[in-house]
């Protein structure tokens, strides 16, 4: 592969394209460590040394949770984010201790928390397996023996260096959609203990009026330690701690784990996710978050149960609605444009080089019309596909139950490869799992939101249509809802157990479990919607998902072959580095400063007659006084980041401890797509905040000292 | 009129159609005091005497600002709510002291505060004057000239009651659509003091997340005084306070002014709100109601100047989301089928009965397939109209000004009876007023709705559009919205009077101003929007508003015809009587009780942690003890009311006070088209809880003397 790769980029340059492209900003790029950006780190005069990288990468942490962290003492000690801990400080709380909402400190290595559940990875080694890859698929092979032969040989090759025994983990990760493969070598960790946590209130300061925000005032951090055999480990690589942190204009790195980005979407699918798919997402989002709002408004007690669903929509709408800004600015869409024209000429013009034509080649002039033609039907079909497979015309948690249990009767009697994906056999454990699980289901809320979900199904589909008809059985959406909440068992977790037994074993005798008898009113309404909801889902699958998955793959090899590894792959969730500078940036006019200080919590606090998210944890009311308010509390910079990204640390040249990504700005929510270097922004916690806050507000001396190399 | 009525009337008994139709329910409607509902009434044993109406009436109040009231002392004294008196307690509070917040209490006679612009009506007479009116047209007149004989004809009738000097003011209302003309003579009251206010909080505890809900905790109260010749009045007619108050089960009678209804709404018209116009608007809120609620949780700055516009949108949004789910109930809509179903009956079997047939009967014959072809064009126009002629899609008060002026440097050259609506001479003044008032314009805000109504119209008219292409000029909404509202000059009172004034001079010699010499973006992009939004405003004129104006006039004329004055007529903001029973109701199946308690309160509040709306203010905690818990504070009945009903009294069968409504629940939003007897409610202070809160919580002894009578 890599000599035909270089074969083409040969003829692009015969043919005066760029071999690096243009069309990358000076900041962005979330690069391998084995292939670092030294082109565009020129300009900083910095050459990243192979020890300096082996450095950060050994340092670096992959919490399996999702989110990243990094060793910052020779004791094990991870830092990562409060968010990225939230799951684990939750699940070690008890009616007593609310270690979430109150923080944690644990002031002997006795005192530190067993986490449930909790792995961590580091990646030890990366090895270049592209070419074993490639030849263990002869060309010529059909497509279902080609992914065959290339799963045996990466298992082989994972096989190869695997050591459970020694908890060593081995992933071939395919990078640049197949362009490479790289075998990851991890160590893996899962005695893993809390040492520090900020209350909730200091961690995430601004709740949701400041998500996504900037300035921000947020102490997002939080302390684990690796254990092994009973001790803490000895991390040998692990990040110093900058004595004076960073200034505006610093160059500085990340080390993280980016989730995932779409930035190779084509223009056609920009534009439906513009006109199309976030104005509706959006459109139902405040729908709900208008419905829920008012509902947790009306008592302590609604508050309490709803609060947590309230938040995560309203964190959706603010993600949809910065990508939907971002779509909407001609400036990026331009580049996407640009950077299309340059594909497009390329994949044209590989016919006039006279060379014999790749064997992608076909199927890469025809991408841009599949896509463009995938994305019609998928904007045709987007809402009734949302409604019913959805299931947004059903929302509530007792259609979801009811509607598993409906599909595991159908599905599971069903041979492995035919059945709906989701029932398939290395999926079922997890299904069941969530579906047995006892997590509480308020009956009124469900009443709400069923109520709701049938008013906008009879508002989508026609309230005189004969499904709707059928649907409401001539009642109001809220009698309706009432009826059917109210009547089904399926809330009951013993009933699912039961149900479930019952369809596995009729399945192993491949029956199919008779649901009907039950007379269930919630799973007969599941049944109504079934019909439709496959019809809708089976054209997504068809007409959108498996098309658009061929021409993505063919213009990824496209790509591959014209730029090379000039540029980085898309994110995967696996370390990269990105890079940037410390810089404010201008709104509407107004110059936002890269630096908050820690004197700014107490001024915003006031500003906000000090409640709500607004609210001081007591601790930091009681120490004001103590702690100087000029430290530098958050700051920006443009390196390029995403989701998953939360918890990496922010690294000067000497690779030393200078902040921890925990947010991006409202622009930021564009680099799912495309890079921005004029208002996207990442938002780390100051390195020197940490220290403070530690040392004057937690009485944390000892953390403060193993961080700073006080305490060896 | 009268005799051709009874006719038709006879003939439909005759062809075995009921003369009272048995759709009414039992507790329904807003009736005519001079045509009381003595048929309903019976199965109450209660059969209103002449003198207890005439009573009634002369003691009942309306607020011109838009509210109802009475007179509860022989000295003038008038209750009503502290929401109608919201306006005049904000506009005669200083920076030293908000009446509206903490409230206020005048302790003598010197200390009630005259009110600014208030006029209060009491309805001395009541005269039918149909016959005369009728007489003044003609058979055969053309309409224009019908309009004009019978407008001379009113004016005419007005003119010989009404005494200017003597405060006596006449007006012929209209009812029945038409069907019956009556002159009302008011005594004319300009000289209003305010008396006594509870603080905001208390009147309207709960705020939003209680607006139109039940159980409520609300002392929704105040009381005026009012003066003549510097003395307060002798108010003979007063209503007695009920030393025992109501129970559940009594009968109780409202009399108060309804503003308006649309009982007589087609089911055409109805499935167009349904299935269209209310899902429309109801997007529209939800999305400005996250929009603002994300900007004013922002910070205490942003509520303070968004919480107003905020609580509006969240109240359109509730009373939407009332009439949606009330159109969505298949037994209101039923009701209202059977109801067209006879009327259209009628008026076909006006053709078998053999008279000759009322002019009015071939545009009632159309009618429905008029209004059902009307509803058509309306869902086809609604988005665009909304967006261009309602300005939604640049929602910013500095559109709306840069509009106002664009069009009257148009229309005021025109003639009179050639402009658009707004700008003709009789409107012109009150245009002037509000486009020259000094009230605050926040650019931050302005910024924020403009590039949300923007976004708005991308989604709307489709980004790549010419229209949107030439609105946005090459850049996001957000940009644009900056660029625009940052270089209007229209949002300075100066400019925007200079402007007027030299547009109107301009007209006056014939010319049309060139404000295109200012090249004011703002006005500039007025003018591009106006083509399109003149155009679309045409549509909804021609084709909507005028065929649906003459068609309802004929079914109101068919209806009348059927079933004459057995039925009342809708809303007008003149005093009707209605009357119910006190009573709860049942909501999925639980049953919510018809009366809460002053205890209430405190529980509700500590459940919300006394705080936001749910914050009692001081003397409320500071008095606790004091108060008797068990104390009625809301309760709710069966009668029959919609907006404008506000601080009706509600009475017992001797006339004497036992409530004071001040809201509808969820359910009664549906009474704008339809009575609903089964959940819809009416929420009143109970006159119990006036009293204990005005002797134990505000030591206004000398108030609740005066109200129950102990002081003469």
């Amino acid at each position: 592969m890599r000599s035909r790769v270089l074969l083409f980029v040969a003829a692009a340059a015969a043919l005066g394209w760029l071999m690096i492209p243009d069309t990358l900003q000076a900041d962005e790029g979330m690069w391998l460590f084995n292939n670092p950006p030294r082109a565009q780190l020129k300009k900083y005069n910095f050459d990243p040394e192979p020890k300096w990288l082996d450095h950060v990468r050994l340092a670096s942490v992959r919490f399996n949770s999702g989110g990243s962290g990094s060793f910052v003492s020779p004791h094990g000690l991870v830092m990562t984010n409060h968010h990225v801990a939230a799951d684990d400080l939750q699940k070690v709380s008890t009616p007593q201790n609310n270690y979430l909402k109150d923080g944690f400190h644990a002031k002997t290595l006795q005192d530190e928390i067993p986490c449930k559940g909790l792995e961590l990875n580091v990646l030890i080694d990366i090895k270049d397996v592209t070419a074993e890859v490639e030849k263990a698929v002869p060309p010529g092979t059909n497509p279902a023996e080609a992914f065959r032969l290339r799963q045996a040989k990466i298992a082989e090759l994972e096989k190869a260096v695997a050591n459970p025994e020694k908890n060593i983990r081995a992933d071939v990760v395919t990078l640049y959609a197949g362009g490479q493969y790289h075998l990851y070598t991890f160590k893996k960790y899962t005695d893993i203990r809390i040492v520090f946590a900020p209350e909730k209130q200091a961690a995430f300061f601004g709740g949701d009026p400041d998500n996504f925000e900037y300035p921000r005032y947020c102490l997002d951090v939080a302390f684990f330690r690796v254990y092994e055999n009973g001790q803490p480990i000895n991390s040998e690589h692990y990040l110093k701690w900058s004595a004076a942190g960073c200034q505006e204009g610093d160059l500085v790195f990340v080390s993280g784990h980016p989730g995932r980005t779409n930035r190779a979407n084509t223009v056609a699918e920009l534009k439906y996710l513009r006109d199309t798919g976030y104005p509706y997402l959006l459109q139902r989002l405040n729908r709900l978050e208008v419905l829920l709002g008012a509902w947790v408004a009306r008592s302590e007690r609604n508050a309490q149960r709803g609060e947590d669903e309230l938040f995560g929509i309203q964190n959706s709408r603010k993600a949809r609605m910065g990508g939907l800004a971002g779509l909407m600015d001609p400036k990026l869409m331009g580049r996407k444009e640009k950077d299309e024209e340059r594909l497009r000429n390329y994949i044209v013009g590989l016919q006039r080089v006279g060379t014999a034509l790749p064997p992608w080649h076909a199927d890469a002039m025809n991408a841009f019309d599949v896509i463009a033609k995938a994305e019609k039907v998928r904007a045709e079909i987007i809402k009734e596909y949302a409604l019913l497979e959805g299931a947004g015309g059903f929302n509530s948690a007792s259609f979801g139950i009811a509607r598993t249990l409906l599909r595991a009767a159908d599905e599971l009697p069903k041979p492995n490869g035919e059945r709906l994906r989701e029932f398939t056999d290395a999926r079922l454990s997890s299904l069941k799992f969530s579906l047995l699980s006892d997590e509480p289901i308020y009956e009124d809320l469900e009443i709400l939101k069923l109520t709701d979900g049938l008013q906008f199904t009879a508002i989508t589909m026609g309230y005189d249509s004969e499904f709707v008809k059928k649907i409401l059985a001539g009642k109001s959406p809220r009698e309706r809802a009432y009826e059917l909440i109210s009547g089904t068992k399926v809330r009951d977790p013993k009933v699912r157990e039961r149900l479930w037994n019952a369809i596995e074993a009729a399945a192993k005798n491949g029956q199919t479990y008779d649901l009907k008898a039950l007379n269930d009113p919630m799973i007969e309404l599941a049944r109504w919607v079934d019909g439709p909801a496959r019809a809708v889902r089976k054209r997504q699958e068809n007409e959108v998902d498996e098309p658009k998955r061929q021409a993505y793959a063919a213009l990824a090899k496209a790509k591959f072959a014209m730029d090379g590894d000039a540029v980085y792959p898309d994110a995967t969730f696996t370390l990269r580095l990105a890079f940037g500078t410390v810089q404010g940036y201008t709104e509407d006019g107004v110059a936002i400063p890269a630096f908050t200080t820690l004197g700014g919590i107490y001024k915003r606090s006031a500003e906000q007659g000090n409640k709500g998210p607004f609210e001081l944890p007591p601790r930091w009311k009681a120490r004001q006084d103590k702690i100087d308010p000029q430290t530098p509390f958050n700051f920006v910079c443009t390196a390029d980041i995403i989701g998953g990204n939360s918890g990496s640390p922010v690294l000067n040249r000497q690779a030393e401890v200078v902040g921890l990504i925990f947010d991006g700005n409202i622009h930021s929510l564009v680099l799912d797509f495309i890079y921005d270097q004029d208002l996207a922004r990442a938002i780390s916690v100051d390195s020197r905040a940490i220290i403070e806050a530690l040392r004057k507000i937690y009485d944390a001396n000892d953390l403060a000292d193993e961080i700073t190399g006080r305490k060896k």
